[in-house]
């Protein structure tokens, strides 16, 4: 039974939902016969606020082992709770690897996957002596420092817009085109550790991945930045090099208006 | 069969280990019989590095699900790898919740527990809207931010010496005296974190997780720290408010000379 006092209660709305979580104990986002995942988990808190089934739409998937900072997803349902007693409540029902951050209204024609304009993606990797007990999971640990000067050189080949179908793992996958555009691929490096960061208006099947894991070979002296330009313009997957791995990958933030993206690339 | 061209290899030498450690899958440091502890798994890469039985002795105990950052351990032995290659072969046969971060020869007479001369454990809380999926088993979370001036003022009354018989869950444990002295007692706060630091000569058992759960409940407003005071000067555990959990706690350093130890302080 919808409740009246809740203004406009009686008409179905949009919700957003801002969520983070760990991937390490998840079959990735999407829903899956043969395990636990993300979507999976949200669905269910779901349905316990609102007695019925109810279908999350994410910006995307995530795979497994992949952690999010902000994922954003979607829902549309007769308004039950406040949306700040919805995070809680949510929260409630949902195991501590899953957090809601923020729950709001949108407005109509808002789609989660449809109206985001960019992404940004980070990739955490760590060179200390040896790995942190406490980073398990949570980077990928590389026993050997990277030259992080020819990093830089390797991401900076990806700034712009390619087509990066050696980049993708699933070239078949993409519906139209290999062609995205990424305004920023950039390194940040601080004592043993180091940060990936890739701002992009699209992001084809494991291309974080793919790109980091090539970058890598290139700062670790065994491909050129030369090297790269010729696998991207090459478009073969089966020519670029192996996929880093999906502990150190973050969905960072999801972009859905200009002024924003425009703020974080510096441009505003 | 001792190695002959490593200095001295006839001759038992005392290794001194230092080693970080997520407490989360252990049941603490000590050799238990029931259970996977610090200690055992240590050891038992020893044994298989001497291919025989050694005993190793940690500067103190931590309870399960208490973490090390630096934990000091010694052990008498043959030496049979160079320090650098030991620190490696062990990291090798252990679980990567355990690191060995470095590997030294001690001057004799050297025993982690004997000559400590002061420990350091931090005590992580954090007061996010929400936790960090992140951060699991890795802080205490508060889900209502404390305050941090109350905290603050609380900790300050346990600087200093004092008879702790009031915060230490086994009096009978020590064996000659409850008094210790911390020369550090302070909170360091940023963003929805704060640091609890504790410098000391000595520790008992789970003062710092005692002293924790008094300053959160004055911070939270619950005592005042004159109460705290009085609880100090009552010396009685069941008069004291309840233990912190484990899964907040560092072993952060062990010291083991005054120098150190003085420019720690700020008093070198």
């Amino acid at each position: 039974m919808p409740k009246r006092h809740i203004s406009g209660a009686v008409r179905p709305r949009i919700h957003r939902l801002t969520l983070a979580y760990r991937g390490t104990p998840f079959l990735g986002w999407q829903r899956q016969a043969n395990g636990l995942t993300v979507q999976e988990c949200v669905e269910s808190a779901l349905a316990t606020c609102w007695g019925e089934p109810i279908t999350l739409h994410g910006s995307g998937r995530t795979d497994t082992g992949v952690h999010a900072r902000a994922q954003v997803a979607h829902f549309e349902a007769i308004p039950r709770l406040p949306p700040r007693v919805l995070v809680s409540a949510l929260n409630h029902h949902l195991p501590p690897e899953i957090r809601i951050l923020k729950a709001t209204f949108a407005p109509p024609g808002f789609h989660s996957r449809f109206s985001a304009i960019a992404k940004e993606y980070h990739y955490e990797i760590s060179f200390t002596p040896s790995q942190s007990p406490f980073r398990l999971d949570l980077e990928w640990y590389l026993p050997r420092p990277p030259d992080l000067d020819r990093l830089a050189a390797a991401l900076a080949r990806f700034e712009g817009t390619h087509d990066f179908a050696a980049f993708s793992s699933n070239p078949g996958y993409a519906r139209s085109s290999t062609v995205r555009t990424l305004h920023l691929c950039r390194v940040r490096a601080r004592g043993g550790q180091a940060t990936l960061i890739f701002v992009g208006d699209g992001f084809l099947y494991r291309m974080v991945r793919n790109l980091v894991g090539a970058a890598v070979k290139v700062a670790r002296g065994r491909l050129s930045p030369d090297d790269l330009s010729l696998i991207l313009a090459g478009r073969n997957r089966s020519r670029a090099p192996a996929t880093a791995p999906a502990c150190g990958l973050y969905l960072h933030r999801v972009y859905y208006d200009h002024t924003t993206l425009q703020r974080r690339l510096g441009r505003a």
